[in-house]
Protein backbone atom coordinates (compact mmCIF):
# COMPACT_ATOMS: atom_id res chain seq x y z
CA UNK A 1 0.00 0.00 0.00
CA UNK A 2 1.30 3.87 -0.76
CA UNK A 3 2.05 5.66 2.36
CA UNK A 4 0.13 8.20 3.09
CA UNK A 5 2.18 11.79 4.43
CA UNK A 6 0.83 15.66 5.64
CA UNK A 7 1.74 18.41 4.09
CA UNK A 8 -0.10 21.42 5.08
CA UNK A 9 -1.19 24.00 2.16
CA UNK A 10 1.95 26.30 2.41
CA UNK A 11 3.90 23.36 1.23
CA UNK A 12 2.76 23.51 -1.60
CA UNK A 13 3.71 25.78 -5.06
CA UNK A 14 2.36 24.75 -8.39
CA UNK A 15 3.14 20.50 -8.65
CA UNK A 16 5.74 20.75 -6.45
CA UNK A 17 5.00 19.69 -2.42
CA UNK A 18 7.88 19.94 -0.03
CA UNK A 19 7.37 17.39 2.98
CA UNK A 20 6.86 18.54 6.74
CA UNK A 21 10.45 17.75 8.66
CA UNK A 22 8.76 15.42 10.53
CA UNK A 23 7.14 13.82 8.00
CA UNK A 24 10.44 14.14 5.67
CA UNK A 25 12.94 12.32 8.38
CA UNK A 26 9.83 9.64 8.31
CA UNK A 27 10.10 8.93 4.72
CA UNK A 28 14.44 9.38 4.91
CA UNK A 29 15.07 7.87 8.18
CA UNK A 30 12.49 5.37 9.09
CA UNK A 31 10.89 4.25 5.51
CA UNK A 32 14.21 4.30 3.43
CA UNK A 33 11.75 5.88 0.46
CA UNK A 34 13.86 6.70 -2.70
CA UNK A 35 13.78 8.95 -5.80
CA UNK A 36 10.64 7.68 -7.82
CA UNK A 37 8.54 6.42 -5.37
CA UNK A 38 5.33 6.82 -5.53
CA UNK A 39 3.61 8.38 -2.39
CA UNK A 40 0.35 10.15 -1.18
CA UNK A 41 0.18 13.77 0.63
CA UNK A 42 -3.05 14.96 1.91
CA UNK A 43 -3.27 18.36 2.97
CA UNK A 44 -5.79 18.97 5.69
CA UNK A 45 -8.09 20.92 3.45
CA UNK A 46 -9.79 18.57 1.57
CA UNK A 47 -5.97 17.88 -1.32
CA UNK A 48 -5.46 14.25 -1.42
CA UNK A 49 -2.44 13.99 -4.23
CA UNK A 50 -0.67 11.65 -6.28
CA UNK A 51 2.89 12.68 -5.41
CA UNK A 52 6.18 11.00 -7.41
CA UNK A 53 9.53 11.75 -5.07
CA UNK A 54 11.91 13.52 -6.66
CA UNK A 55 14.71 14.53 -4.50
CA UNK A 56 15.11 13.17 -0.81
CA UNK A 57 17.78 14.93 1.88
CA UNK A 58 17.68 14.06 5.68
CA UNK A 59 14.91 16.65 6.24
CA UNK A 60 14.44 17.98 2.74
CA UNK A 61 11.77 15.96 0.75
CA UNK A 62 10.24 17.42 -2.44
CA UNK A 63 7.81 15.56 -4.79
CA UNK A 64 5.72 16.22 -7.85
CA UNK A 65 2.20 15.80 -7.90
CA UNK A 66 1.16 13.91 -10.90
CA UNK A 67 -2.78 13.28 -9.43
CA UNK A 68 -5.45 15.49 -7.28
CA UNK A 69 -8.47 14.40 -6.06
CA UNK A 70 -10.75 16.36 -3.78
CA UNK A 71 -12.15 15.33 -0.25
CA UNK A 72 -11.28 11.94 -0.33
CA UNK A 73 -12.76 9.69 2.53
CA UNK A 74 -14.98 12.73 3.72
CA UNK A 75 -18.50 13.05 4.92
CA UNK A 76 -20.57 15.14 3.27
CA UNK A 77 -22.09 16.41 6.76
CA UNK A 78 -20.44 19.16 8.96
CA UNK A 79 -20.23 17.25 12.29
CA UNK A 80 -18.88 18.65 15.27
CA UNK A 81 -18.17 16.93 19.14
CA UNK A 82 -18.17 18.77 21.87
CA UNK A 83 -16.73 16.58 24.32
CA UNK A 84 -15.75 17.98 28.42
CA UNK A 85 -11.77 17.21 28.71
CA UNK A 86 -11.55 14.24 31.20
CA UNK A 87 -9.32 13.49 34.04
CA UNK A 88 -8.11 11.01 32.75
CA UNK A 89 -6.18 12.30 29.23
CA UNK A 90 -5.90 8.88 27.72
CA UNK A 91 -9.66 8.47 27.40
CA UNK A 92 -9.76 11.93 25.70
CA UNK A 93 -7.39 10.70 23.42
CA UNK A 94 -9.12 7.45 22.55
CA UNK A 95 -12.20 9.78 21.36
CA UNK A 96 -9.95 11.73 19.46
CA UNK A 97 -8.52 8.90 17.29
CA UNK A 98 -12.06 7.81 16.69
CA UNK A 99 -13.91 11.05 15.75
CA UNK A 100 -11.45 11.29 13.05
CA UNK A 101 -11.98 7.71 11.94
CA UNK A 102 -15.90 8.67 11.81
CA UNK A 103 -15.53 11.46 9.69
CA UNK A 104 -16.45 14.23 12.38
CA UNK A 105 -16.18 17.80 11.26
CA UNK A 106 -14.51 19.51 14.23
CA UNK A 107 -14.02 19.00 17.76
CA UNK A 108 -15.05 20.62 20.66
CA UNK A 109 -13.82 20.46 24.16
CA UNK A 110 -15.50 21.45 26.52
CA UNK A 111 -15.23 23.26 29.88
CA UNK A 112 -18.20 22.08 32.36
CA UNK A 113 -19.26 22.45 35.99
CA UNK A 114 -18.06 18.71 36.71
CA UNK A 115 -14.77 19.70 34.84
CA UNK A 116 -11.75 19.12 36.44
CA UNK A 117 -10.02 21.57 34.54
CA UNK A 118 -6.79 19.42 32.48
CA UNK A 119 -3.92 20.58 30.79
CA UNK A 120 -4.88 21.21 26.97
CA UNK A 121 -2.22 19.08 25.47
CA UNK A 122 -2.83 21.01 22.19
CA UNK A 123 0.16 19.90 20.21
CA UNK A 124 -0.15 16.00 21.54
CA UNK A 125 -3.77 16.31 20.50
CA UNK A 126 -2.70 17.79 17.48
CA UNK A 127 -0.78 14.84 16.33
CA UNK A 128 -3.27 12.27 17.17
CA UNK A 129 -5.49 14.00 14.37
CA UNK A 130 -3.26 13.62 12.23
CA UNK A 131 -2.00 10.04 12.31
CA UNK A 132 -5.38 8.96 12.16
CA UNK A 133 -6.30 11.39 9.30
CA UNK A 134 -3.58 9.59 7.04
CA UNK A 135 -4.29 5.83 8.87
CA UNK A 136 -8.09 6.09 7.42
CA UNK A 137 -8.07 7.77 4.29
CA UNK A 138 -9.09 10.99 5.01
CA UNK A 139 -8.33 14.43 3.36
CA UNK A 140 -9.26 16.84 5.50
CA UNK A 141 -7.95 17.17 8.79
CA UNK A 142 -11.20 17.42 12.02
CA UNK A 143 -10.31 21.26 13.62
CA UNK A 144 -9.61 20.75 16.82
CA UNK A 145 -11.10 24.32 18.77
CA UNK A 146 -9.77 25.48 22.00
CA UNK A 147 -11.41 24.34 25.40
CA UNK A 148 -14.52 26.71 25.75
CA UNK A 149 -17.38 26.80 28.19
CA UNK A 150 -20.11 25.18 27.99
CA UNK A 151 -22.50 28.37 28.58
CA UNK A 152 -20.38 29.83 25.74
CA UNK A 153 -21.38 26.63 23.19
CA UNK A 154 -25.24 26.61 24.49
CA UNK A 155 -25.23 29.76 22.97
CA UNK A 156 -24.75 28.64 19.60
CA UNK A 157 -28.50 26.51 18.95
CA UNK A 158 -29.41 25.34 16.07
CA UNK A 159 -31.48 22.81 14.17
CA UNK A 160 -29.27 19.98 14.65
CA UNK A 161 -27.81 20.51 18.15
CA UNK A 162 -27.89 17.62 20.60
CA UNK A 163 -27.06 17.38 24.17
CA UNK A 164 -26.42 13.85 25.43
CA UNK A 165 -27.66 12.77 28.84
CA UNK A 166 -28.61 9.90 30.80
CA UNK A 167 -32.13 9.92 31.44
CA UNK A 168 -33.65 7.56 28.82
CA UNK A 169 -37.26 7.85 29.80
CA UNK A 170 -37.66 11.79 28.87
CA UNK A 171 -36.11 11.49 25.49
CA UNK A 172 -35.27 9.50 22.59
CA UNK A 173 -32.35 8.19 21.49
CA UNK A 174 -29.77 9.88 19.24
CA UNK A 175 -30.27 7.93 16.52
CA UNK A 176 -34.15 7.96 16.52
CA UNK A 177 -33.80 11.84 15.91
CA UNK A 178 -34.50 13.44 12.77
CA UNK A 179 -31.82 15.40 11.12
CA UNK A 180 -32.32 18.56 8.83
CA UNK A 181 -30.28 18.13 5.65
CA UNK A 182 -27.52 20.45 4.65
CA UNK A 183 -27.24 21.75 8.54
CA UNK A 184 -24.64 21.62 10.74
CA UNK A 185 -24.88 18.67 13.70
CA UNK A 186 -23.64 19.29 17.07
CA UNK A 187 -23.64 16.71 19.89
CA UNK A 188 -22.53 17.86 23.45
CA UNK A 189 -21.04 15.31 25.71
CA UNK A 190 -20.62 15.63 29.34
CA UNK A 191 -17.21 14.56 31.57
CA UNK A 192 -17.18 11.75 33.75
CA UNK A 193 -20.02 12.94 36.01
CA UNK A 194 -22.55 14.24 33.40
CA UNK A 195 -24.27 17.44 32.87
CA UNK A 196 -25.45 18.75 36.03
CA UNK A 197 -29.68 19.35 36.15
CA UNK A 198 -28.91 22.99 36.25
CA UNK A 199 -26.63 22.86 32.88
CA UNK A 200 -29.80 20.41 31.32
CA UNK A 201 -32.33 22.80 32.36
CA UNK A 202 -30.19 25.81 30.53
CA UNK A 203 -29.76 24.00 27.67
CA UNK A 204 -33.31 22.74 27.52
CA UNK A 205 -34.16 26.57 27.79
CA UNK A 206 -31.80 27.16 24.55
CA UNK A 207 -33.62 24.70 22.29
CA UNK A 208 -31.34 22.05 23.12
CA UNK A 209 -32.41 19.04 22.15
CA UNK A 210 -31.89 16.15 24.49
CA UNK A 211 -31.18 12.93 23.02
CA UNK A 212 -30.41 9.96 25.09
CA UNK A 213 -27.24 6.89 24.46
CA UNK A 214 -29.16 3.65 25.79
CA UNK A 215 -29.79 2.80 28.69
CA UNK A 216 -26.33 1.78 30.36
CA UNK A 217 -24.26 4.23 31.76
CA UNK A 218 -21.59 4.59 29.01
CA UNK A 219 -18.15 6.62 30.24
CA UNK A 220 -17.65 9.97 28.97
CA UNK A 221 -15.64 9.36 26.24
CA UNK A 222 -17.11 6.13 24.82
CA UNK A 223 -20.80 8.34 24.74
CA UNK A 224 -18.82 10.64 22.53
CA UNK A 225 -17.57 7.83 20.26
CA UNK A 226 -21.15 6.02 19.86
CA UNK A 227 -22.14 9.79 19.12
CA UNK A 228 -20.02 10.19 16.34
CA UNK A 229 -20.61 6.14 14.91
CA UNK A 230 -24.52 6.93 15.01
CA UNK A 231 -23.63 9.84 12.10
CA UNK A 232 -22.54 6.85 10.05
CA UNK A 233 -26.00 6.57 9.42
CA UNK A 234 -26.65 10.40 8.07
CA UNK A 235 -23.70 9.81 5.76
CA UNK B 1 -24.35 6.69 44.24
CA UNK B 2 -24.22 3.45 45.69
CA UNK B 3 -21.32 2.10 45.13
CA UNK B 4 -21.47 -1.41 42.86
CA UNK B 5 -19.39 -4.44 44.10
CA UNK B 6 -19.17 -8.08 42.10
CA UNK B 7 -19.52 -11.40 43.51
CA UNK B 8 -19.94 -14.17 41.46
CA UNK B 9 -23.15 -16.93 42.08
CA UNK B 10 -21.03 -19.14 44.56
CA UNK B 11 -20.74 -16.29 46.85
CA UNK B 12 -24.40 -16.16 47.60
CA UNK B 13 -26.31 -18.61 49.96
CA UNK B 14 -29.78 -17.83 51.04
CA UNK B 15 -30.00 -13.38 51.47
CA UNK B 16 -26.59 -13.67 52.22
CA UNK B 17 -23.61 -13.13 50.40
CA UNK B 18 -19.67 -12.57 50.84
CA UNK B 19 -17.67 -10.40 49.06
CA UNK B 20 -14.62 -12.04 47.21
CA UNK B 21 -11.20 -11.38 48.16
CA UNK B 22 -10.46 -8.31 45.93
CA UNK B 23 -14.07 -6.61 46.29
CA UNK B 24 -13.80 -6.90 49.89
CA UNK B 25 -10.49 -5.15 50.36
CA UNK B 26 -11.70 -1.95 48.05
CA UNK B 27 -14.72 -1.80 50.20
CA UNK B 28 -12.85 -1.90 53.77
CA UNK B 29 -9.05 -0.26 52.65
CA UNK B 30 -10.22 2.10 49.81
CA UNK B 31 -14.06 3.05 49.92
CA UNK B 32 -14.44 2.62 53.94
CA UNK B 33 -17.17 1.02 53.96
CA UNK B 34 -19.50 0.76 57.28
CA UNK B 35 -21.53 -1.84 59.01
CA UNK B 36 -25.10 -0.19 57.56
CA UNK B 37 -23.59 0.75 54.44
CA UNK B 38 -26.30 0.00 51.77
CA UNK B 39 -24.23 -1.48 48.32
CA UNK B 40 -25.33 -2.90 44.89
CA UNK B 41 -23.66 -6.35 44.54
CA UNK B 42 -23.97 -7.49 40.78
CA UNK B 43 -23.47 -11.37 40.39
CA UNK B 44 -22.59 -11.27 36.28
CA UNK B 45 -25.68 -13.93 35.50
CA UNK B 46 -28.33 -11.21 35.50
CA UNK B 47 -28.66 -10.92 39.39
CA UNK B 48 -28.69 -7.16 40.71
CA UNK B 49 -28.79 -6.87 44.76
CA UNK B 50 -29.50 -4.11 46.93
CA UNK B 51 -27.34 -5.32 50.30
CA UNK B 52 -26.62 -4.01 53.86
CA UNK B 53 -23.59 -4.74 54.82
CA UNK B 54 -23.44 -7.01 58.15
CA UNK B 55 -20.09 -7.14 59.22
CA UNK B 56 -16.27 -5.86 57.92
CA UNK B 57 -13.01 -7.18 58.70
CA UNK B 58 -10.05 -6.50 56.03
CA UNK B 59 -10.91 -9.09 53.44
CA UNK B 60 -13.94 -10.73 54.20
CA UNK B 61 -17.39 -8.77 53.86
CA UNK B 62 -20.79 -9.98 54.47
CA UNK B 63 -23.66 -8.30 53.83
CA UNK B 64 -27.54 -9.46 53.57
CA UNK B 65 -29.63 -9.34 50.54
CA UNK B 66 -33.00 -6.55 50.53
CA UNK B 67 -33.85 -6.73 47.21
CA UNK B 68 -33.27 -8.44 43.87
CA UNK B 69 -33.77 -7.38 40.12
CA UNK B 70 -33.11 -9.92 37.70
CA UNK B 71 -31.48 -8.90 33.93
CA UNK B 72 -30.47 -4.87 34.87
CA UNK B 73 -29.06 -3.04 32.29
CA UNK B 74 -29.02 -5.93 29.99
CA UNK B 75 -30.15 -6.10 26.49
CA UNK B 76 -32.77 -7.98 25.32
CA UNK B 77 -30.29 -9.47 21.72
CA UNK B 78 -27.77 -11.93 22.52
CA UNK B 79 -24.50 -10.07 20.33
CA UNK B 80 -21.11 -11.99 19.80
CA UNK B 81 -18.44 -9.82 18.85
CA UNK B 82 -15.47 -11.40 17.42
CA UNK B 83 -12.61 -9.16 17.03
CA UNK B 84 -8.69 -10.72 15.48
CA UNK B 85 -6.21 -10.32 18.33
CA UNK B 86 -4.11 -7.48 18.24
CA UNK B 87 -0.80 -6.82 17.98
CA UNK B 88 -1.22 -4.10 20.42
CA UNK B 89 -3.20 -5.07 23.76
CA UNK B 90 -4.06 -2.11 24.73
CA UNK B 91 -6.12 -1.37 21.47
CA UNK B 92 -7.98 -4.87 22.28
CA UNK B 93 -8.49 -3.62 25.81
CA UNK B 94 -10.27 -0.62 24.67
CA UNK B 95 -12.35 -2.73 22.60
CA UNK B 96 -13.37 -4.73 25.69
CA UNK B 97 -14.41 -2.12 27.77
CA UNK B 98 -16.87 -0.60 25.10
CA UNK B 99 -17.90 -4.07 24.14
CA UNK B 100 -19.30 -4.56 27.54
CA UNK B 101 -20.66 -0.74 28.01
CA UNK B 102 -22.73 -1.45 24.81
CA UNK B 103 -24.51 -4.54 26.07
CA UNK B 104 -22.82 -7.19 23.98
CA UNK B 105 -23.31 -10.81 25.30
CA UNK B 106 -20.04 -12.66 24.18
CA UNK B 107 -16.96 -11.98 22.96
CA UNK B 108 -14.87 -14.18 20.77
CA UNK B 109 -11.06 -13.42 19.94
CA UNK B 110 -10.08 -14.25 16.52
CA UNK B 111 -7.31 -16.08 15.16
CA UNK B 112 -7.04 -15.07 11.46
CA UNK B 113 -4.22 -15.70 8.68
CA UNK B 114 -2.97 -11.90 9.53
CA UNK B 115 -2.90 -12.27 13.02
CA UNK B 116 0.31 -11.94 14.65
CA UNK B 117 -0.15 -14.07 17.62
CA UNK B 118 -0.46 -12.65 20.55
CA UNK B 119 -0.41 -13.67 24.77
CA UNK B 120 -3.99 -13.58 25.69
CA UNK B 121 -4.18 -11.99 29.00
CA UNK B 122 -7.21 -13.73 30.37
CA UNK B 123 -6.72 -12.67 33.69
CA UNK B 124 -6.11 -9.01 32.48
CA UNK B 125 -8.62 -9.20 30.24
CA UNK B 126 -11.39 -10.39 32.55
CA UNK B 127 -11.13 -7.81 35.00
CA UNK B 128 -11.69 -5.01 32.51
CA UNK B 129 -14.80 -6.54 31.59
CA UNK B 130 -15.80 -6.70 35.24
CA UNK B 131 -14.97 -3.29 36.16
CA UNK B 132 -16.73 -2.38 32.92
CA UNK B 133 -19.67 -4.39 34.29
CA UNK B 134 -19.52 -2.65 37.64
CA UNK B 135 -19.32 0.78 35.90
CA UNK B 136 -22.20 0.79 33.20
CA UNK B 137 -25.23 -0.81 35.63
CA UNK B 138 -24.97 -4.02 33.98
CA UNK B 139 -25.45 -7.37 35.79
CA UNK B 140 -24.49 -9.79 33.35
CA UNK B 141 -20.87 -10.17 32.64
CA UNK B 142 -20.05 -11.02 29.14
CA UNK B 143 -18.66 -14.14 28.57
CA UNK B 144 -14.87 -14.05 27.07
CA UNK B 145 -14.29 -17.48 25.05
CA UNK B 146 -10.74 -18.37 24.01
CA UNK B 147 -9.14 -17.83 21.22
CA UNK B 148 -10.29 -19.46 18.45
CA UNK B 149 -9.32 -19.82 14.74
CA UNK B 150 -11.56 -18.24 12.23
CA UNK B 151 -12.09 -20.95 10.03
CA UNK B 152 -13.91 -22.82 13.22
CA UNK B 153 -15.81 -19.86 13.99
CA UNK B 154 -17.09 -19.55 10.21
CA UNK B 155 -18.52 -23.34 10.73
CA UNK B 156 -21.10 -21.78 13.03
CA UNK B 157 -23.19 -19.59 10.53
CA UNK B 158 -26.84 -18.45 10.94
CA UNK B 159 -29.23 -15.97 9.96
CA UNK B 160 -27.52 -13.00 11.79
CA UNK B 161 -24.18 -13.81 11.57
CA UNK B 162 -21.39 -11.00 9.49
CA UNK B 163 -18.56 -10.67 8.81
CA UNK B 164 -17.08 -7.26 8.43
CA UNK B 165 -14.92 -5.75 5.39
CA UNK B 166 -13.88 -2.65 3.60
CA UNK B 167 -15.24 -2.91 0.26
CA UNK B 168 -17.80 -0.84 0.93
CA UNK B 169 -18.82 -0.90 -3.14
CA UNK B 170 -20.06 -4.45 -2.78
CA UNK B 171 -22.36 -4.85 0.35
CA UNK B 172 -24.59 -2.90 2.53
CA UNK B 173 -23.41 -1.09 5.43
CA UNK B 174 -24.20 -3.12 8.50
CA UNK B 175 -26.73 -1.08 10.15
CA UNK B 176 -28.94 -1.08 6.86
CA UNK B 177 -28.70 -4.90 7.12
CA UNK B 178 -32.25 -6.21 8.55
CA UNK B 179 -31.73 -8.83 11.51
CA UNK B 180 -34.03 -11.75 12.10
CA UNK B 181 -35.55 -11.42 15.75
CA UNK B 182 -34.49 -13.50 18.79
CA UNK B 183 -31.83 -14.74 16.96
CA UNK B 184 -28.30 -14.80 18.00
CA UNK B 185 -26.04 -12.13 16.19
CA UNK B 186 -22.45 -12.96 15.67
CA UNK B 187 -19.80 -10.09 13.70
CA UNK B 188 -16.92 -10.78 12.55
CA UNK B 189 -14.01 -8.31 12.53
CA UNK B 190 -10.56 -8.93 11.06
CA UNK B 191 -7.15 -7.78 12.76
CA UNK B 192 -5.19 -4.52 11.77
CA UNK B 193 -4.27 -5.05 8.01
CA UNK B 194 -8.19 -7.20 7.58
CA UNK B 195 -9.07 -10.50 6.71
CA UNK B 196 -7.54 -11.97 3.42
CA UNK B 197 -9.88 -12.61 0.07
CA UNK B 198 -9.55 -16.11 0.42
CA UNK B 199 -10.83 -15.51 4.18
CA UNK B 200 -13.97 -13.77 3.08
CA UNK B 201 -14.64 -16.12 0.01
CA UNK B 202 -14.41 -18.57 2.40
CA UNK B 203 -17.49 -16.88 4.89
CA UNK B 204 -18.96 -16.33 1.52
CA UNK B 205 -19.40 -20.11 0.53
CA UNK B 206 -20.65 -20.56 4.17
CA UNK B 207 -23.04 -17.73 3.85
CA UNK B 208 -22.06 -15.03 6.13
CA UNK B 209 -23.59 -12.07 5.47
CA UNK B 210 -20.51 -9.27 4.08
CA UNK B 211 -21.22 -6.04 5.85
CA UNK B 212 -19.32 -2.67 5.20
CA UNK B 213 -18.53 -0.45 7.98
CA UNK B 214 -18.53 3.27 5.95
CA UNK B 215 -16.40 4.72 3.68
CA UNK B 216 -12.74 5.28 5.77
CA UNK B 217 -10.11 2.85 6.90
CA UNK B 218 -11.49 2.01 10.52
CA UNK B 219 -8.74 0.34 13.19
CA UNK B 220 -9.87 -2.87 14.11
CA UNK B 221 -11.09 -2.27 17.33
CA UNK B 222 -12.73 1.00 16.30
CA UNK B 223 -14.58 -1.36 13.32
CA UNK B 224 -15.45 -3.34 16.26
CA UNK B 225 -16.60 -0.64 18.91
CA UNK B 226 -18.66 0.75 15.73
CA UNK B 227 -20.32 -2.63 15.33
CA UNK B 228 -21.63 -3.25 18.59
CA UNK B 229 -22.63 0.89 18.67
CA UNK B 230 -24.68 -0.39 15.96
CA UNK B 231 -26.42 -2.58 18.06
CA UNK B 232 -28.34 -0.41 20.04
CA UNK B 233 -30.29 0.12 17.13
CA UNK B 234 -32.34 -3.08 17.45
CA UNK B 235 -32.44 -2.60 21.67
Amino acid sequence: MTTTYYAPPDHFQGNVVLLPKEEALHATKVLRQKVGDEIVVVDGKGGWHRVILKSLNRDKVLGEIIETVSEVGESKLDVTIGLALLKNANRFEVFLEKAVELGVTAIQPLLTHRTEIQKFKEDRFERILVAAMKQCGRSRLPLLHPPKKLSEVLQHQGINTFICHEQIEISKPLWAEKMQENAPIVILVGPEGGFTEEEMEIANGLNWRCASLGGRRLRAETAAIVAASMMLLHE
